[in-house]
């Protein structure tokens, strides 16, 4: 190969390695933050924080990558598409554009605002009160959409803030997708309300000594593949995954000794945001190739593990004999099928982070047509609990009581975070299709998670999806690997061939 | 003042600032190596502080910075030489100066070999045979000699080194208050195992569980000063105390079920290192007047509230009774007299971190030695162990039985530290001639230690030590604080009134 473009390539390659040994160290400095740090470093953390972004943004976004692009694209390099270095050259001229696309004043101006709407909502989740809160969430909204507008969209505006969570993903697929999906939910959801059965889930608030969670977490987060001799597990306040590159991922949760469901599920739901970050392709760090796709497919992977797999029955019968070792108190004598429905539980409640598996996506659809409502100008901010409670009382049958159990529970609109939402509804899409296909291609999953066995699970995912990094995106990946588009089918037959039987539906 | 020069000015802290925000980068990246880091991200984490290492030497010898100097060198604002801009120019010259003056060969080349010999050298220490490190330890002093001659000298290129550990300390200083020191230190060590007497030292291996180790560890390290909300206590295998700004400071310790000496007293001294810090001037941060002033400097901190805090019987008087509590296997019954000799014992002994007060400041004389010899090739590597073994048994009248136990037990000459060694004894001589000013100024600083009231003594050193920066070299400090230039005499005094009824003498 032409050797001026190996040299080209090898020039951008090492640029964008430091570009990402910056977000790395920076991801250091955030998990320090939320794990360890005293409360006393937080001022003098914001300004090394703060210093890091600038000099990686600098970095990224000098006209030398622009140059450098520019030369390699249309070269012989791109001819294979689906080729590592073409791969790295679309996905780093998508990144460099719209790096380059926001003005300086907009990215500061977003930075103050936001941060103090978050103060404000903070405020308001403690006392209840939201009056303040509606003019900064004004200015964030109106801030977006001078950022949407400054990205550049073809159908909606809303398309522009969606491409920064699911590339290519746009408000006409989710719309599609979600009208079919809603309908056979609301009366999936009713059905098991209708049942009139419920479990007994006092089993779930015994005594669960913390060390013992801890153990028994970490235990089962290495069953399922989280490698410890390249991550942990630590204590925090809201429990994250992140990365500092190959052979450092880190993981965290939450423990309270009167809650087994809590950090139980926590663990694997972010074990499984881990077993993703440590299957990336080590020899491509620090490029496209070695990055994860989207917010939809990380989801899908922190799902698939904490649902489809851990709350599995087959995943019971082989953990409860030894989680009885580890919870004499709570779980001696407590059979399989109790505790299976028990963390199965099913019904309607007020908080998305709380919610069970099936009527979570519910949470999901509300806000996204809120989001849309508010983001196209069609919806007052004044007006958002209004309108929330009523479609809120029409899908769950419940009323939310005050606005920060109800529209203004989530720290997400705060931040102006419109088009983050649907990416969780989308993870429990694809890891339904996902595991689906590979119960298929493995052949019987249930009886290998009934042995303890999850690795042929693991390495499915590992070739299939994780070892691709970002050659495809998100739509497209699922149709390599699935063969077909994403569709809600597969999560709704996984539903009411789990759920069925436990609501005698 | 001249409203150009204060723009100067505000232009020098901007970036000198910034290179202090990547070294506190840098700093956490470390820390975080040395307690929590996954054996698996060791390679990543290198490239990534190797970066900040070179991203924030490049700042630093910018040769902007080298014009800011120039333009306020000379001006009104260096006219009061003790004021604190006149105190960052002259050492942001001296440390700019001396950042340029190293080829960047000499620098990647010291960095390479250092590193091949710390492998070689923890080799040997397992194995007791250094034959493959006598040649890696001639290149290292090879290559720090032409760094002392790169940086310069006037009298000796020992004194080149000792710069950059003890700024404005000689090996002439050195040598002539050691030369005083050595000879009423060895008949003093000799009189002490004369005496015939020995404690009971097997009070100090009974149980102490690791848990109650670190919660009565933690209690003394708060009691002391050291403040939790702006500081941390974690595990590492060689423990160190670092800092990440004002807010932020870190101290590490080891633990032993079986031994109460190692956690405790590591815990105080590292404790004592980390008060300073704490103690530096926050509104200075960036900037040399928000520095420590040196190795010895901050030696004399951790070491006074180690020893002449930690290891005093009044302190005990009062922390006996409570350490009952925590350690009622190992405690009860023992009475204050026989603890306090118990962690008073003196006796030679072959490993320098583990020596007495005593005997301690004998192990740094005989390297400082071995290190003059071999540093102005008087000493050849290979017979540096024929040396040593020879003064050793005539200082402490025992003899290493290996090379590892003996002149390669610790890991500073792999790393070609040379000069390092001798700011430990600086560190004691500093603390009793400060220990001693403080006690007189204070008024019976012993009778506080028996009440538990350690904020005297904590505020005394915060208003002449911590709170000075680098506004005065180490010399000038001693000078300033106490009135005297550094003399052996207040330690010997100090260990004479300590140790004389102890052994009867």
């Amino acid at each position: 190969m032409d050797e001026k473009l190996q040299k080209t390539l090898a020039e951008l390659y090492k640029l964008t390695k430091e570009v990402t040994n910056l977000h790395a160290t920076q991801a250091v400095l955030e998990w320090d933050e939320r794990t360890y740090m005293p409360e006393n470093g937080a001022n003098q953390r914001a300004e090394m924080t703060g210093q890091l972004a600038g000099m990686s943004h600098e970095k990224f976004t000098s006209p030398h990558i622009d140059e450098l692009l520019s030369e390699l694209e249309g070269s012989e390099l791109t001819k294979d598409p689906d080729a590592p270095a073409a791969v790295n050259i679309r996905e780093l001229r998508r990144d460099y554009d719209r790096a380059t696309k926001l003005p300086q004043r907009l990215v500061e101006e977003l930075a103050k605002i936001t941060s103090q709407a978050q103060g404000v909502w903070t405020k308001g989740r403690h006392s209840g009160e939201f009056g303040e809160f509606y003019p900064l969430l004004e200015k964030v909204i109106a801030l977006r959409q001078e950022q949407a507008d400054a990205y550049g969209y073809e159908a909606d505006r809303y398309d522009a803030m969606l491409e920064d969570y699911e590339p290519g993903s746009t408000i006409a697929d989710l719309s599609e997708l979600f009208d079919k999906f809603r309908p056979e939910l609301v009366e999936f959801v009713k059905a098991i309300g209708d049942s009139g059965k419920q479990p007994d889930i006092s089993i779930l608030t015994r005594n669960y000594p913390t060390e013992r969670q801890e153990m028994f977490g970490e235990m089962c987060a290495a069953a399922i593949g989280f490698d410890f001799q390249g991550g942990r597990l630590d204590v925090t306040t809201h429990p994250f995954c992140t990365g500092f590159g190959p052979g450092d991922t880190r993981i965290t949760t939450h423990y309270d000794p009167r809650r087994f469901n809590n950090a139980f599920f926590g663990i694997m739901h972010e074990a499984g945001h881990g077993i993703y970050d440590q299957g990336l392709p080590a020899e491509h760090w620090g490029t496209p190739m070695g990055d994860s796709v989207s917010l939809g497919i990380h989801e899908s992977q922190s799902r698939m593990w904490e649902n489809m797999v851990g709350r599995s029955k087959p995943f019971w019968e082989h953990f409860l004999p030894i989680s009885r070792c580890f919870f004499p108190d709570a779980l001696s004598g407590v059979k399989l099928d109790d505790f299976y429905f028990a963390i199965n539980d099913v019904r309607p409640s007020l908080i998305r982070i709380e919610a069970d598996e099936v009527t979570y996506n519910l949470h999901i659809m509300l806000r996204f047509e809120m989001e849309r409502a508010f983001f196209s100008g069609d919806l007052k901010p004044r007006d958002i609990p209004g309108v929330w409670n009523e479609k809120f009382k029409s899908y769950f049958g419940i009323e939310p009581p005050n606005d920060a159990e109800g529209c203004f529970q989530d720290v997400h609109w705060s931040a102006g975070l419109v088009g983050y939402f649907p990416t969780y509804t989308l993870g429990n899409l694809y890891a339904a299709q996902f595991f689906a296909k590979a119960d298929e291609e493995l052949g019987g999953l249930e009886a290998m998670f009934a042995r303890g066995e999850f690795k042929p699970l693991k390495d499915w995912l590992r070739k299939n999806i994780h070892q691709q990094g970002r050659r495809y995106p998100a739509k497209k990946l699922c149709e390599v690997v699935t063969g077909k588009p994403l569709s809600h089918e597969p999560m709704m037959k996984y539903l009411k061939e789990k759920f069925s039987p436990l609501y005698v539906l």
